[in-house]
């Protein structure tokens, strides 16, 4: 299903030959006309060709189109890899009979690898005959790289649905250095592009951001937004009934596929949602969430199944994040592990069952600091023997 | 040698008996007389009680001797911790005959563990007894925790001495979690207390600022200057011949402490040297060196004995710093892997030599930016299966 729930899409996927395990590489997600779009692009000064593409076409706030390759990630390759950017639109484009400005790129694998620009245009139709109301699953399965299986999601509220799909665990690089998260939301909801922008930034931004594998934006990540409107109905407008349902909608998808893209990090054995309230702002909050999400420490100690709070209470003091020590509270799995900025390590403190809850797959770590009404969360994975052989071992 | 070598300190280490190993953890350093003191102290906002402590004494900018225990952190511990860290000094100075006020502390070890006072107060006599003129070695044994070798350097210009001791390699935690790095520069260079501070502030700062293991700062991280003007003459002052002679001393003392602190990360085959160049300002080189030198996938790339320079690109370009990709070079051991902000993978382009380049430990990785006059440093070392096993291996 995933992103071809919604109405007014379809999807597909096929093997061009660009990844040396010559499994599907090549995806294509179409609206049956041209729909309002809106992305969330990687803030890395080197940024991909293919992400300063949509960057420019996005502007527009419509899109129509989207083609995803994995195997290159067409980023550090220079003006040729802008010229191969826009060739691939150029050729999908074509073969859809669609205007090129309303053709959007992403790319997943090797930085510094030029496109396989042959095998790619090669396969172009192929993959525009692949299309299908049901190619969602195709279109999923085509953008992995690492991935050991598929993220997809949808959800409905009244007479809207939400379709998703995503891939990558943030610059994970296994047998040939592939890479980048990349996450794609459609809703046949009749939003405008602009409003469309606001759901992204407000409700799905958040999301996505909370996860941290291991605190490498790639040069590519990008997650888009299309509406179709297929739906039908009144423009989807802010502070609606309408907008409510829409926005509980992309939520729901949006937290679906970032936990499974937690679950999936290399070797894992815990995914850990870390739950920060009591900051002075919401930001301070995700600040700390994600230092507690993204220590080496924190995150060693979980996959050793050992509650060591002590290097909870570092991670939150080494953000420069305000609060007094005193006032800070930590429980994991609801267990107290630190008490008014203490410490619990004596016997009979619940260490114990802490180590009991830590044999479950799902961690939760929460955090109240006790200076404001300020709130936010990170979603992350423990450091692995897995995540160091992945990145590490040299495989050509 | 170690921080004896500098005229008018003597120093000193016993086994009290508060490691599980039974090694030596109790080590004193002691000037004859009141030394001029300053210390780059922790700014985690849960700084152990002995750092309080010694953060308030400093403001004096004097001081005759420092406590040092290893096996327990003292942070975490509440009012009680600051209640034991007093104790402590005040049973050094009065064994010792000093003003309690000149006695700072140090700790080391597990987080949230209590301070084993039985032990160490009883173990004071024989710490005082054991100190010597040539104790500097027992200091540095004293102080270790999960270090495999200790941390000594010493230097010598015009009529000054310079010497040093240092441990820890940044909250690494082997057989019960101990932690932290602290650094102990001894000079018998006649300074006043507020030129130590800008010594320290000046010239090791940015040395030990520059070290960078796993990005987590300890809740007890302490590097403090002791001057004790045994060498005689006259004050040393800013912006004279004497100031550049002790400055140079300093510098190579702190430089060397660091490269041995890299080297002993905990299974790490490489030590790794970014230097980076063409920055704005200093501050963005340094931001810039420590993104390449902490990135977990660069680490494990090195790891890998892998040329994988897209990962360098990434960290670059997501550190936020200012400069043109295109103007962006980037070389391993003196072989260019990226050129104009594009990244060299065609055959022939030197990757054979860089992975033949990286069979060796020491690893320097350059890098330009093209944008201004700003330098930077950063040291640290790969990211290796003993680092997870290390952190992640429960041993209780």
């Amino acid at each position: 299903m995933s992103v071809t729930f919604a109405r007014g899409f379809r999807a597909g996927g096929v093997a061009a030959g660009m990844k040396p395990s010559g499994r599907p590489d090549l995806a294509l997600l179409v609206a049956d006309e041209p729909a309002s779009a809106a992305g969330l692009l990687t803030a890395n000064a080197f940024a991909a060709a293919p992400v300063r593409l949509s960057r420019t076409r996005l502007a527009r706030g419509r899109a129509q189109a989207v083609v995803v390759n994995s195997g290159q990630a067409n980023a550090g390759t220079g003006l040729r890899g802008d010229h191969d950017a826009g060739r691939v639109t150029q050729a999908v484009a074509g073969s859809l009979g669609v205007d090129e400005a309303l053709v959007l790129a992403c790319s997943t694998g090797v930085i510094g690898e030029p496109l396989h620009m042959e095998e790619l245009l090669a396969a172009v139709p192929a993959l525009v005959g692949s299309l299908d109301e049901d190619g969602g699953q195709a279109f999923a399965e085509a953008i992995m790289t690492v991935d050991t299986r598929t993220k997809q999601a949808t959800a409905e509220r009244g007479r809207y649905r939400v379709g998703g799909a995503a891939k990558g665990v943030v610059m994970i690089a296994p047998d040939l250095r592939l890479a980048t998260m990349l996450g794609f939301l459609t809703t046949d909801a009749p939003i405008p592009g602009a409003q469309a922008g606001a759901l992204l930034d407000e409700l799905v931004e958040p999301v996505f951001g909370s996860l941290t594998i291991d605190g490498c934006s790639s040069t590519n990540d990008c997650v888009l937004l299309l509406a179709s409107g297929a739906a039908g109905g009144d423009l989807v407008l802010p502070e609606t009934d309408a907008w409510r349902d829409i926005g509980e909608a992309v939520g729901e998808v949006a937290r679906s596929l970032v936990a499974q893209l937690a679950d999936d990090a290399p070797g894992a054995r815990h995914a850990m949602l870390v739950e920060v309230s009591g900051a002075a702002t919401d930001r301070d909050a995700r600040v700390v969430a994600r230092a507690i999400a993204g220590s080496p420490l924190v995150k060693a100690a979980m996959f050793g199944r050992d509650p060591r709070a002590g290097r909870i209470l570092q991670a939150i003091g080494a953000t420069g994040v305000e609060f007094l020590p005193q006032a800070v509270h930590v429980r994991i799995a609801q267990i107290p592990v630190i008490a008014s900025g203490e410490v619990l390590m004596a016997p009979g403190t619940g260490l114990d069952e802490v180590r009991a809850a830590l044999e479950e797959r799902d961690v939760v770590i929460t955090v109240s600091l006790g200076n404001g009404p300020g709130a936010g969360r990170a979603v992350g994975a423990d450091l692995s023997y897995e995540y160091v052989r992945i990145n590490a071992e040299y495989t050509t």
